[in-house]
């Protein structure tokens, strides 16, 4: 199976690794990991007492790593697009975030502010409370209001759905509404619910979307093992603050 | 020491509570419990996944117990002025909740729509990145944005500080930047962070802040005998998720 270049058309196509298939470069020690590998990865940082000094490492880490992007905090957009200038690394941001019950004018707004400053992508929470009542068209609206935004600035949008909170059927319906939304990615969580990324909700987030949308897996992704899995289940994306030590495990 | 009602002033003045020198009503089994804990209380509900039903039930319970508040995400603010007209109980929400990472203008663009929609009171969270970072005219500017917006709309503001990931000295400078700022009222955590409410924050805080500003305690106030502890210490609102069990074992 071919390898996805995180830098065109935003990993759509899910993309299942080989991961001791690797063509990267011996030899030269910085090149030593598989990029494959990294080239899937958002390095995240959302932790609400990241300091300056924090964000400019996993900047750092991610020009040198060639990681897809780099996800903090709407305060950070700015900072981050200058620190990644001239660097394949995206800039990536959440809207409505972790809690996803905000009005969707606010989400809007924020999606809005974060693509001005330069965000390529923009991960938004689903309002949960509204999917689980069964107002589906609350849920649609909010998400079709960020994507119009993201989607005039040329950024995509992926839509958290907190898997953990939700049965297997709500999580079916949310993939369903993602997509009739319009929205680019479905993703599992935040990192601040109850748990984080399985392999069988990847796997039926994939199987719900079909290979035309992409899925993120997040939350407690933490070895190259747990990065695997998740590939293999399904996901052409996947969210990490371990991002270094995956990449690093994947050297040839 | 007198009672401080709940609906006039904001309890701006710590009010240290005699628990067993209540005035409550005898007989009257909705009325046995202690007024003078109900209504220093803030009920809240800020879960990801609460629906509409739960809100419902919240607001009721609020009017039953004459809490101060409901607390509740943004996007339920104007379902929870509907349910409380008529009644004592304010609508309280939050801002940049719970991470304080975003823009200043989206949590002033947040508040600004809280108020609109009928919130008398905007918990907003401090940039605690800023904060520790010691880029204290950026935490300042955020919370002027966010009260200029509140103050213009009779509401008032509290700033969560997120004591758990603060130092002391990081705490009280940042009770002297929300009372610079303008804001009504300091308060300990969100309850989404690694733990609560401690005496010892409280306390710091109140002899912080002095006795004009309100001090609220959050997270982890599970029982009476947590909220005493707490106004004890100075705190004059509690918030909590258990106010029916706390406001019940008020009871004489």
């Amino acid at each position: 199976m071919s390898f996805q270049p995180h830098n065109t058309a935003n990993a759509m196509i899910p993309v299942r690794l080989r991961l001791r298939d690797s063509g990267a470069a011996k030899g030269d020690k910085t090149n030593q990991f598989d990029p494959k590998v990294a080239h899937l990865i958002d390095h995240t940082l959302l932790k609400a007492d990241a300091t300056r000094t924090d964000v400019r490492r996993v900047c750092e880490e991610a020009r040198r790593y060639e990681f897809a992007s780099v996800c903090v905090n709407p305060f950070w957009v700015d900072f981050v697009r200058a620190e990644l200038a001239g660097s394949v690394v995206k800039t990536c941001t959440v809207a409505g975030f972790p809690l996803g019950a905000n009005l969707s004018e606010i989400k809007a707004a924020e999606a809005r502010s974060a693509v001005r400053h330069g965000a390529g992508e923009v991960d938004m929470v689903l309002n949960i409370g509204a999917l689980r009542a069964e107002e589906y068209e609350i849920a649609k609206n909010d998400i079709q209001d960020v994507v119009r935004v993201c989607h005039d600035a040329g950024a995509i949008v992926k839509v958290i759905l907190e898997t953990a909170l939700l049965t297997d059927e709500q999580k079916v319906t949310a993939c369903r509404i993602a997509q009739d939304a319009g929205a680019d990615f479905v993703k599992t969580s935040t990192g601040f619910g109850p748990s984080g990324a399985t392999v069988h909700d990847v796997a039926l987030m994939r199987k719900s979307v079909g290979s035309v949308m992409g899925v993120k897996a997040s939350g407690g992704i933490r070895t190259l093992e747990d990065f695997r899995k998740m590939v293999e289940a399904g996901a052409s994306r996947v969210g990490a603050s371990a991002s270094v030590r995956i990449a690093e495990a994947s050297a040839v």
